[in-house]
């Protein structure tokens, strides 16, 4: 057992927090005014046209900070393991995914081309993604069933000769309300009655194919996240897709959905523990510097116990969540299964219940647009029914242990 | 003892669940509609003027559900314990406290103006408030100090021959970004050099004085709250008022500050326990309808402990409020400090809870606009700050105890 | 709503508390030593024995603070309302009620016998349990069942001629290791083919019946609550009494069950409430006293967190508990079911959390015998399982809720 | 970065999982009834003496287990990586940490000796501690200081001609009711004049020196700890040792106990993840036997919740105290001073809930001697105070986070 971290990571975490300091922070103000302004244009939802943010990709691109978190020859070919110190730096600064190209969910979208995409789906729009020139939409979520279980999802994909007919309705689909998001995978119902598991297929849908209808963008505690892209609702009305769109082979759809999943939310946890980071830094130096009934908050003790248990809880999560890396790396996503799920229960909820703390330390501000806390409060707070409620994980996590356990039992009576 | 309600109280709660049911639950989407044209003619802010609560108003005064929140001739003339029940039904619906004209701050301001109002000044800015014509402002907090201790305002009102003149910053003041906030009541210090709970006086501040400028709006966690008015930054810039403006005695800003604080935070406290109880409603509601993993949500053993923990909560919670609201009528505000104060511990953080399990049930959609959820939860989470976060009040309840067992230790020695 | 004792309470409150002071506390410790010398004697478990306990009991008939539990003629008449602050009192120390004739499960068993026993029962059983002459066990759970449901009590009472033959197992029996708790109360199933709340039945089996074998004393977290009677596991090997001995009539067992509940929860929950202030006293007493690192312990911020936490938190469920024994007043313990169950689900985990933070408080010696802290958390942690676990009764409510909450609806859609 | 065990500790954990299976658990009732038996001969407190631990601990010998806490020469020269996972499997029996010569407070005190100790001083007591023949106490708490600060210590060691003379008070001096706890190393001040840190020295002194009486045992909750030798109070009346019993220099008694501090809490806290296992063993055995309202508990969702969380926290806190020792290996006790403070505040606080679960899913039994729950949960809540309560190290711990904080801002602004 070893934890410290290769020289290859050690190098990109150098860079990379370099890179934070010199380019990201002080680009976040510049972001949110440029945003702006666009918005007044009638274009609010098109954050990714904002020029800031292009300089910071080229940047980015030039130091070898670009798709980091691309295993394989289509990225940087780093581990799980290597990718998750980085992840977790980038979780520090809202720009910073997206700078570097590693944000979802295009992020997992490229994965999934990478991984099944046939040459000219790669060709057509893998490359794209991989420069960062479009983005795309990941439609899995259905407003009439509990999407928590990915074999309810009802959408209908039929075959009608060369094409698959689309019909159903989809929200929370993170990015879609961005123009720029040229490319939707949109998973759905090829075959009700195939085996459970092989009833749904993946197609890629063009943003601007007939039929397919942005209707609103959901809000999330008041934000409608415009900065990157906000969670759409969608209506397939007769869409039309050439059948060279199947992703994978027919009835593939959920097992992507799960190849999906394990890198996605590792990569969500790791900079979940970086928003962390950054709300532990907020609530010191607020700590510190305030002053109430004749001295600094940072020397109430109930606020040192949160800053004493916020740190406790922060290594404890981050190890947690290298360990899940490393066993993907080791043992592969299915032998990482129950792992991942730990990390899905433990870092929402770790997370928040920082960020409450440090909005806390801050007073009213904490809430307030004047600190990136209130935001990241509502970002993770989603993040407690992405991909299936807390509840789901917890229960499907105490099966796998009462098993195990059983088998243990059995095992020690034999 | 006896739990049992009044016979009058008794026949207002009919009187106001059928307005309930008739018109306000009714109206609560009109409102919102109107309120989105209203923003698109560039007056999102003035939610008061909005058709459908003119009616409401109307409606209202003729049943004699008019003023309810204020004892003594001007207003119905209810004790604190006869209206807190009330308070608690107008909490579950955003629109009911306007519809009544029980709309914090206003009532608040009222209360000062009927306790301590010149004649002229009741005339001129009580009577329209009582009339529900006009709004107002209460503008204490400021950005530079820990407000939550009321002896650091630090906004500089000078005399100045027969008028004052007012320099300093103010935020979080709610209502004010609404241009028929026609009053505010502006806390200030006059004299550096007094007794330090002698330094502030109050004074009022016509909206229009020169001087005066509206900043900006706070927003909390996303929501901007222009539906009632925002929370406004504002300036002072060498603002002049008459002397007769004052309220009550030069240096009694501490003192009357105090005695508007506790009525208020009862009427908090009531209205969060009715968007308590709305959250229980939605989360059964919710968990009955929705099917996952083959059977209603209600079916799970975790949502039902969360359903049983909100109902053992909030029935605690709300004896524990009309326990303060009697001994404010017994004993009187000062008597009933320190349960004012337990209070104002125990209902945002009750409130928050049961809030955010209603929004877990919900899944995504909770935190969605197409609830009330996430409004609520911004609004409860807020007053967990307001008038001093929680642990200002904890330490100085525990001072309290910590003194009342001193004295009994005493006294058994003795 | 009118929240102040009557004149008969206030009057008893006082003699009381004067009692404790005059009594009840300079006795704790003669009976730790008058009982430590039965027990070198070999009859440890005769607490009841003691002879400052029969001091006590004299002096507290003579002041009439006599079977304060016992509504009726039988006993002191009180309302539930009425006896409930009186039982908080008697909680402060583990002497009291004991002194007082209130101490279960005499208690429950004395009212079993007032309200279901035949005038011959009540003569031989109830009139020396009310003079305070013997004692007395209540025998339902049982070890090989989830006790929880009392339907699945399975200890078989087979008539035979004008006898009952009782055969089975039972554990947890409190009290029943005294040699002086001359009479059982046993639940046991008399018909397996009744409608399954008519299948059991009680009897009185007297101590020395042959056949009935006291297994052992069950520990709870190291104690054998022998100051108590501790709590058997008990064997009944074909054990005869006369037909005479039924309680009621056959069949009748879970409904007595049910009446006795009631009551018995409310005496629980209200003694519980008095252990909870005397903790508080004892964490405030320490914190005062405690030197660590330079001040006392009351000037650190989490300690006084805790202070305040646990008045906010007494407060409330005292409350709670009130509303309880006043709704079993007004409409009987059936219509107060749910209070009931609600106090049942929220006191002992609101008292353990207090008892472990004074514990805390006073550093190792908490957990000691040097403090009555560590004794009353193990009490109180049984509490949490005393008939059925907190989850079985959380589940109810929650049904309950659930339930409530659809007539509702369909009331408002009506 | 590496979460896999070196072939060496994978070794030991197979030959240690072995002898659990095959000697400790069927032990495990053996030494029960032995001790039993001793206790009734009057010698309830030689624990060590009970037969069937000698021949445990020949097997343990023989098998190579034996003394592998001590790195070094004097022992089985592991890591604290290595030891890490071997002390966490002792945790699941009481009697495996015995059977191996790694039981508290000898392993700290053979520490002491090993580093610290003279060559006869090693000759005397540390060969018979490392063979197992005789135990013994470390006296460092007091009951009149709030020990947490160990410069408080105050019990006076005196220096006479060539004698020390020591007079002062001990409690919770674990093991020192065993009559074969044979030697004390007992903290005092030895010079009150000396800098804060140099004023302490720890001093040899025989179980046998007259003026040293053991005044009785303290109990936690309600057990006295007899079966690993209780936790005594002690009076020391001029004791008087040689001046070659003083360990190490005149004043290295703080830096003693410091050194003694950062092995002693890694192996407590590994134990009681072992202890945390077991619990989530028996939790899950109950929840699938027992069988409430029709099904099995382990369908209850609430009890699947307890089950998953459980998991989720154990695996969370295993890493933390993993890379604790993996920190002391490679940068010193001193270079990981806050991680292990990190895990002394975790541990406790995380297998204490665990155990209340477990607990609970067991009833009333679960707090009884039928389980080994309720001792366990004694032990672990002892350890909430040991060496300093969890207030003492959070404070610490945010102290240092702060200070890390504000070195990293100025460091940012640079």
């Amino acid at each position: 057992m070893d934890f410290a971290l290769d020289p290859r990571t050690e190098g990109l975490r150098d860079n990379l927090l370099d890179f934070m300091d010199s380019h990201i922070h002080p680009a976040e103000d510049v972001f949110r005014k440029q945003l702006g302004q666009l918005g007044q244009l009638g274009d609010r939802w098109a954050w990714d046209s904002v020029p800031v943010l292009a300089e910071l990709r080229a940047a980015a691109r030039k130091r070898g900070l670009w798709n980091l978190f691309l295993p394989g020859e289509h990225g940087a070919g780093l581990t799980n393991l290597q990718y998750a110190p980085l992840a977790e730096i980038t979780g520090r600064s809202h720009l910073a995914p997206a700078a570097l190209n590693c944000a979802a969910p295009d992020t997992g979208n490229m994965e999934v081309l990478a991984m099944f995409g046939t040459e000219p789906q790669r060709k057509q729009w893998l490359e794209p993604l991989l420069d960062g020139e479009i983005r795309s939409s990941f439609a899995m979520t259905e407003p009439d069933v509990a999407s928590s279980d990915a074999t309810n999802i009802a959408t209908r994909i039929e075959r009608d000769g060369d094409q698959y007919v689309i019909n159903g309705r989809k929200w929370w689909i993170t990015g879609a309300m961005n123009p720029n998001a040229r490319i939707f995978i949109v998973m759905g119902k090829t075959d009700p009655n195939a085996e459970r598991h092989r009833q749904q297929s993946m197609v890629l849908v063009p943003r601007d194919s007939p039929g397919l209808e942005i209707k609103r963008g959901m809000e999330v505690l008041g934000y409608d996240d415009h900065d990157h892209g906000g969670h759409a609702e969608l209506e397939f009305h007769d869409v039309r897709v050439p059948v060279e769109n199947l992703i994978g082979a027919d009835g593939d759809g959920f097992a992507i959905a799960q190849a999906r999943l394990g890198p996605g939310r590792i990569h969500h946890c790791m900079r979940s523990i970086g928003i962390a980071e950054r709300a532990v830094e907020l609530m010191c130096a607020r700590a510190e510097q305030r002053i109430a009934f004749g001295k600094p908050l940072a020397e109430q003790g109930v606020i040192r116990d949160w800053i004493a248990e916020s740190r406790v809880r922060i290594e404890q999560l981050r190890l947690l969540v290298l360990k899940a890396a490393w066993l993907m790396d080791t043992v592969g996503n299915k032998g990482a299964h129950t792992e991942i799920q730990a990390i899905k229960i433990a870092t929402p909820a770790t997370v928040q219940w920082i960020l409450d703390k440090a909005i806390q330390v801050h007073g009213a501000a904490g809430l307030s647009q004047d600190f990136p806390l209130a935001g990241a409060y509502a970002r993770i707070r989603t993040l407690r029914f992405a991909d299936g409620p807390d509840e789901v994980h917890k229960n499907a996590l105490a099966r796998h242990e009462l098993r195990c356990q059983a088998v243990a039992r059995q095992h020690s009576h034999a």
